[in-house]
């Protein structure tokens, strides 16, 4: 390899480079570099009509990960697959009120088919407890029928007007909600915490976020339920928190709106117990905010629709390309027959400089190049996305040192995750340092009085810090920190009851 | 066993299933039978909103088992998973023209959220072709981007006003919906074909569903196409056809519509040739019409969510319960260890023959009874749900005899139900065996001039026989049978060109 090829061949690479690679930085303008990363990674299309946004097979690919993890340990729970329909009457709608009141806003009704005016409006459902408990009454009557536990993959719309952002917050999303019920409210309780480990595990273990599981105020708790517990994610760059995924526990409110009862083994009837939970698409955004970089995604190796993207190098015209082809292919080959999900970048009209940019804004954890000497010395380079750490693999090491690198990464973006989460945690006591560590984008550990009005009144009094919005709690950690004797709120003045998460959120 | 304790046993399991059991007869009352059978099958649960069903859990593992198998050829033919909207603007719906005409009266808008009435109103996807073509046009650019292949899984809506039947005819429905576009027509054609032959498999192998592959009229074909292939499936007792699954050749009317071009290797830009297919879960109800039977449904082996129930029986209050019940868990465990999906029903408040009964209903392909006898004899007795056999099978032989006996019902079931097909087909050459061949519910062969008004008038001419409505075509096979000179069109006396199915149809 001389050095005037290779610099001319740099030159040519950055000339296109710059043309094909990311235009934002995600510290300095991180909105318009969220929307950048997942267009120009090919996760997302934006479409006609707004908040609605094309899920690309990068996106689709993931969720089908997560999928699979979640069916099988429904399988295992023995929560039952349905089918429930999109549309629901006002009348069902409407019945519990706590519910329809949160959701009312952002209900999108079908009033027209073909010409005709339908007799009377329909609504697209925003999430599914009002089309499915209608049924639970009639399905459930002894205690033999219980529990009861069903789920469903399907699509919901909120027609939000807020900001919408791609996988985040967008009017129509993918999601999967489960809907149970229990003769007892212990049996209950514990299934919202065993549903809400296998979204810690979702998280943590499949997109590399670090979550916090706790339990949400009951000003932020779910319209209708009992309570609501929830894994929060946080976004070092904005400062804020973002909601998961929920496990809600309804209490019977519902089962009292929709006369779910059942007989026990007495004969005297009662109310079931019930709960809902599910995860969105929204897990996809939230990790792409948290891994991301300059270039683009980075996507951890377990749900990484490619994890391996193999380019045949060579740095002048006599070089043997059929000879690097043909070791471009084999490793290929070699890396799919042990399960790894590795391809090929052959493409003649690009050259690897480009290659190298459009695999990394697509966050493909590897990149292997192969060249003249790498074929001459039966090795591979192997390049990481996470870290641009380069290493030279002698072909015979080549899947066990791929299947390292790769572990390597997941674990490494977990820890990093994790560990500039933790360096964004702040203890405060006072209402100053709240609001000091609100502006400094903080995620906010306070002692709280647990008071509705006391948030209420944060919500006011910090609706006028910045333009970020106010603050609100994200939730109360199940993980307590020590409470020392006579530790008061920071917002009241009044003794503390719990720890909470503070912050802004999406 | 006494005679007396059998015969009280059956007298009082008679009289729990005359509660339980069908009270509709397949062949007297088709319509009622089939509402009864997927109810009753636990498939479908009628909902409030009219023409839209809960899926219950054994359709939707029914309906799992096709999505692997189509998944995993998807993978195979290199077409990639997208999730486009479920809403479209008024303006992309209505770019090309025929199209919107063959789908305006079905669909259903969205005019309102919350309280306010939105700029214009949404339409929710009947089909995904004018959701997708306008970034068809965004991403194809060159001969490299082709093929381009994408499919997606989704609900759609066609807000239908004649006779709604679960499965059948529904609002809203699931569906797989693929959309390919190509360089030549003759790529396009391949592939057409290539995706029938998917559908093909999916009704015979899995579904045990015998079909017909052809290619539709120019008045039945999909709106704005080109031509369309189908595979039909023919239901004996209503004498109907029904439309199975579709793979359509959309030529290059939506590519000039919506500007889907390429550029080829010299630089000149031409339209691109473009596909869609799809099938729903209609394939379900098709599947429970052709195999169901006075007893409920009857689901063939490969798609039953439940291959093997196991139920133990004593006859009289001495018997070993322990031991039975032991003989049972031992069961289901040696089968499940096998792949062979089996489970246990202990319910103490049932008797066997209720039991027998309600896994009848469902269709549960084999049923394993034991008893103080068979545990004795370290035997199970295996009955048969398509026809009834009963066999005593040792301990020893349990798995390879179930597994034989799964592969033969599978078998069997395809073979009657090819056989009752086959005797339903009619060969006819004049009107006046035509409309006998009408009335007698026959699948019509007949030799037609392929022209677009014959048809029409055929519609017409048929509107007043009977009250079953008019007839059509259902399809052009590809299999033709001889043509002898001079065959002549049996509606218009002009020269035949093809043979024809014609009927009924759903």
């Amino acid at each position: 390899m001389s050095s005037g090829n290779d610099g001319s061949e740099k030159k040519k690479n950055k000339k296109k480079e710059t043309k094909l690679g990311m235009t934002y930085k995600k510290d300095a303008s991180f909105g318009d570099w969220y929307s950048e990363a997942v267009v120009h990674g090919e996760m997302i299309e934006y479409y006609g009509v707004s908040g609605c946004y094309i899920l690309m097979p990068s996106a689709m690919r993931v969720w089908n990960v997560l999928k699979d993890f979640f069916d099988s340990d429904m399988k295992k729970l023995k929560v039952n697959p349905y089918y429930f329909p999109l549309f629901v009457t006002e009348s069902a709608l409407q019945k519990e009120k706590d519910h329809i009141e949160g959701f009312a806003p952002e209900v999108a009704w079908v009033t027209k088919s073909g010409q005709s005016d339908l007799e009377s409006p329909i609504a697209i459902r925003p999430t599914s407890e009002t089309i499915m408990y209608p049924y639970f009454s009639k399905w459930i009557r002894s205690y033999r029928d219980l529990p009861f536990r069903c789920y469903q993959w399907c699509n919901v719309v909120r027609w939000e007007f807020s900001d919408p952002t791609p996988f985040i917050r967008s009017r129509e999303f993918l999601w999967q909600e489960g809907h149970s019920a229990f003769a007892t409210k212990e049996e209950a309780d514990e299934e919202v915490l065993q549903v809400l480990e296998l979204y810690r595990r979702i998280y943590e273990e499949f997109l590399a976020v670090p979550v916090i599981k706790g339990r949400k105020s009951e000003m932020e708790k779910f319209a209708g339920g009992l309570y609501t517990t929830s894994v929060e994610a946080f976004i070092p760059n904005t400062g804020r928190g973002i909601q998961a995924a929920t496990s809600h526990c309804l209490g019977q409110k519902f089962a009292d709106m929709f006369g779910i009862k059942f007989e026990d083994d007495k004969g005297s009837r009662s109310n079931v117990w019930q709960n809902s939970w599910g995860y969105s698409t929204r897990s996809i955004g939230v990790m792409v905010m948290t891994h991301g970089d300059d270039k683009g995604l980075v996507l951890p190796p377990r749900v990484a629709p490619l994890q391996v993207i193999v380019i045949p190098v060579s740095y002048s015209k006599d070089a043997d390309m059929a000879s690097i082809k043909g070791a471009c292919e084999s490793t290929v080959c070699t890396l799919s027959q042990s399960g790894i999900r590795a391809e090929l970048d052959d493409r003649t009209n690009h050259s690897p400089g480009w290659k190298y940019s459009h695999w990394e804004m697509k966050g493909v954890p590897l990149r292997i190049e192969i060249g003249p000497k790498d074929v001459a010395n039966k090795q591979v380079r192997i390049v990481r996305r996470d870290n641009g750490a380069k290493v030279d693999v002698p072909l015979t090491n080549l899947v066990d040192e791929v299947t390292v690198l790769l572990d390597g990464i997941q674990e490494n973006l977990f820890r990093t995750a994790t560990e500039r989460r933790e360096a964004c945690i702040q203890v405060i006591h006072t209402w100053d340092e709240f609001i000091a560590a609100l502006n400094n984008k903080r995620l906010i550990l306070a002692p709280w009085c647990d008071e509705e009005k006391v948030e209420k009144d944060v919500k006011v009094r910090t609706r006028g810090e910045g333009e970020l919005g106010a603050a609100k709690t994200l939730c109360t950690p199940f993980d307590q920190p020590e409470f020392p004797q006579g530790t008061m709120c920071f917002a009241s003045g009044k003794p503390a009851k719990t720890w909470s998460f503070w912050g802004r959120s999406y």
